[in-house]
């Protein structure tokens, strides 16, 4: 005997997600079940919902529901500098920690010749043209701190060199938290070299 | 800035199941964003589906989208045997191992004081009322191997004896591929009070 095709449908529902396997699919389908009606019709609309009426700024190409997004349409924030970021949930890191108050620019992505990504499937194009107007002062380059993010950190900052403006890079060291012991060579080396005075 | 309101809905969605916290409900929330719309439609139909079609059979309360359901409804399985157990994923667990082609009943729980639950919050009723055919002559108890599960095979054990028919309890040992050395000292005496002759 087989699930009933209703819950085998919602199993492998479940197991199209990410990290998601067959056992835990199953614990989950058999939670919806014992879930409230009204709980489940909304979640389902959610699912629907976010996929339709969500879409990329035509400014910055972060997610939003509406065009410009919120934080390109706040005139609040600082429109001088402009932080560039790989993908969305990036942007959301940073906003979290209530410490920056500039724009954005989501690249979708970093180069990867491995992967056949090169600046072209990325949306640099878009940056150079923010650049043009005179407003922004300064690009703070918030790739990942790994090869593909700093290549492709490297290429926007030469590519920007000829706008003469500020361009600075994250900073590279031990997370707060951590364990100086269980610091990998490469991240310590990077710790030292930036350090500061006192 | 916040998520945009239809992405902030799926993520709180994702959170309401059980082991997923804030940040595996991001990234779920993320790839729905980025699965094709027939698909995220797809899986939000099961949800609303499961949830609408299925319900319990009014035989051996499994979870079943028709009455009975097809267990009960197989002729071909042995009358004669009724399998015991706590919930639906026990019942699925059971039909994996090939082994069993009886019926089964589904108590929906155990008996477990502390939680408030006693017989009466069970379907033993019901199970009394199916044991009254003469059909019946063996009773499998398959609950759970903890305290909760003993107890209710205990109980139900002494409800049914005047109906003298065969009552066994699965047994308990080592589990395969485990390894003596870390089996608990209960388990260990349950393994040697169980002993076959080879």
């Amino acid at each position: 005997m087989q699930f009933p095709t209703p819950i085998a449908k919602l199993v492998e529902g479940f197991m199209r997600l990410p990290g998601i396997g067959p056992k835990t699919a199953e614990r989950l389908a058999f939670f919806v079940l014992s879930m409230e009606e009204d709980d489940v019709m909304d979640f389902a609309k959610a699912l629907v919902g976010a996929k339709r009426q969500l879409f990329y700024c035509s400014i910055c190409h972060n997610i939003t529901d509406r065009d410009p997004c919120a934080i390109c349409d706040d005139k609040g924030r600082d429109q001088s500098v402009i932080c560039v970021v790989q993908d969305p949930r990036d942007l959301i890191a940073m906003e979290k920690t209530r410490e920056y108050s500039g724009l954005y620019h989501v690249l979708h992505g970093a180069i990867s010749p491995m992967d056949g990504i090169g600046p072209e499937e990325l949306h640099i194009p878009d940056l150079l043209k923010r650049l043009e107007s005179d407003t922004v002062q300064e690009l703070i380059l918030a790739t990942d701190p790994n090869i593909e993010g700093e290549a492709t950190a490297m290429y926007i900052s030469k590519l920007v060199k000829p706008f003469g403006l500020k361009v600075t890079r994250i900073a590279h060291g031990l997370p707060v938290g951590g364990d100086l012991e269980y610091a990998d060579e490469v991240t310590l080396t990077k710790a030292l070299e930036g350090r500061r005075e006192m």
